[in-house]
């Protein structure tokens, strides 16, 4: 690194850019300026960064000028519409929404996995994985790397800030609502105390599981069930990869969890399972449940790594492992992946 | 049916027994006597039952004496000692517990499922399954009738009355100490708020999924998990199928959910599982999420069918279909299955 490059942080006011602040501030010695964008709306603000207030200004052609690399935590039809924008203007983006990820001119990279794919980026943009996707690539693709996996089989417990803060707000306006009764015992009870109250989601949150997230896509799959699948081929390189994925929203604040069912061409083990998590960057392995180790969202909120347990061989199949994989959809799930992906871009400079 | 048999309540005070009074009371013209039994320590208490308030007594070789069908609602160690006394006395046991489950010389019986299989009990017990099996058993047995399913993946979501009722009580305490706060965003916040306040479970079960239920089995499977899979094989008749199952606890009251993988030896399509899942006895099928449509805990909560939607087959695998199911665990999952063995037996007098 000959220069400190100039750091764009697009959306720096929302829930992904909060986390991403401390970030910054704890890996501080990468950036030159860090200039903090929003939309008009947000404009004028300001916020810490690197011990550090900073005035948050408006979204603009002029504000993306003089920038190296450029960081997008917005919706995907922002960044549909102003990181080849900033690409234009010489920023290299890395855009954390769903804009890009199957484009095929555009890398998709978890850097444990494939930092390799981070060198060709004919559009000037790299896209960070969804949220669900990050939670269990790092382990999925530590295993893969000894035993070739062949198919996966992945039902979520998806953390309602994964919808963004308006998903926590609506929990904790149902938790209120609900503490303290005898709510979740007959039909509806839930439903009609919640009343309008859903927020984001089509069901109620509080004392409940709802097995939709995302849009209706094809042939009844959601559109977050078929990302998982696509953008797990997208990282491993295996365009024909067998992927199921079924969603369901949880009444977690913060952490995904999956369980994964993954079948792999070589016989495997759990021995040798262990060995590989143990040692792969980004991976916690904690798994002993006769001492009660095994991850929960609760546990794992506001960690870096992915945390993984629960490892087991099917008893009829040598070649299939389970694994439960938590991991803090706000931090690898999505700022810490994009501010991993920029790292390594300015280290080009 | 030339007489009304006698029935014996064992277990009457309990979770399970409380539904299982309200079953009896909508069923009110099967039974001659209706005998409430329970420990000691409950006898004397009067419970209502098909509108009369009847006095519960206490377990002992009398109480079960001139009895014709017995009903076991307790633990597995008080089933194991006691239900053989009450089939040594002439009542045919219907046992809800994991004791016998496993017996070969007793049937395990869903009544939509393998009804002829309670025609054999050479020890005059008869078990009904674990509640997450009942979950699931029913659409899946219907499935199978029709395509023969090869192989099962399953991921459960489990309602903390499975743990009985201090399980509901440590959510609603939990409950009330994170309403209203902002934990379950940093390391640890939900258990160090909970303290000792676990009740049955390993963690914390507010703002939490935890990965684990039952007893440590062999090779880090639990013994939940394992269950699942030796009650398939025995309901189905199929000793070598593969079952893979991760039993996770979920904070929602009542009502247990199943996200279902199964392959079958035939060519499925959704219009025809569809089809099947319409006219099968104790399914409701609910499955259109452009609607809103498809089951989740609080709307199922006090219902007697199980609920199934999100129907797809897998997009690179025409012999795979993907279910999530939700049934009440304290209904079709132990009193309801319990009460429609007891009256299947009850149409032999």
């Amino acid at each position: 690194m000959n220069r400190k490059p100039a750091l764009a942080v697009v959306g720096a006011t929302g829930a992904v850019g909060a986390v991403m602040l401390q970030i910054l501030s704890q890996h501080a010695d990468v950036w030159g300026e860090i200039r903090l964008i929003a939309s008009p709306r947000s404009a004028g603000r300001k916020l810490a960064v690197r011990g550090e207030e900073t005035e948050v200004v408006a979204l603009s052609e002029e504000t993306l000028t003089g920038i190296d690399v450029a960081l997008f935590l917005v919706p995907a039809e922002v960044s549909a519409q102003w990181a080849p924008i900033a690409a234009a203007k010489g920023a290299v983006v890395v855009d954390n929404s769903a804009a890009f990820r199957l484009d095929p001119d555009v890398p998709l990279v978890v850097p444990e996995i494939n930092p390799h794919s981070l060198r060709v980026r004919p559009r000037g943009i790299v896209a960070s994985p969804g949220c669900t996707t990050l939670a269990m690539i790092v382990t999925v693709g530590a295993l893969h790397a000894e035993f070739c996996v062949d198919e996966l089989v992945v039902s979520a417990y998806q953390a309602v800030s994964g919808a963004g803060q308006g998903g926590v707000e609506a929990l904790r306006t149902q938790l209120a609502l609900v503490a303290g009764t005898e709510l979740g015992t007959s039909p509806g009870d839930v439903r009609r105390a919640v009343g309008d109250g859903v927020g984001p989601f089509p069901a109620p949150m509080a004392l409940n599981v709802v097995p939709w997230s995302g849009a209706l896509a094809a042939d009844g799959w959601s559109s977050e069930e078929l990302a998982i699948r696509d953008e797990t081929r997208k990282i491993l390189s295996l365009p024909e990869l067998r992927v199921s994925a079924t969603c369901v929203r949880v009444p977690v604040v913060t952490s995904h969890s999956v369980s994964v069912h993954a079948r792999f061409e070589r016989e495997v083990s759990v021995e040798r399972a262990h060995e590989i998590l143990a040692t792969s960057p980004g991976v916690v392995l904690f798994d002993d449940p006769a001492a009660g180790e095994f991850p929960t969202p609760a546990d794992v909120v506001g960690t870096d790594p992915t945390w993984v347990g629960r490892v087991r061989r099917a008893m009829d199949d040598s070649r299939v492992l389970e694994l439960f994989v938590c991991g803090d959809n706000l931090r690898k799930g999505a700022a810490l992946n994009t501010a991993q992906l920029a790292e390594a871009i300015a280290r080009e400079f």
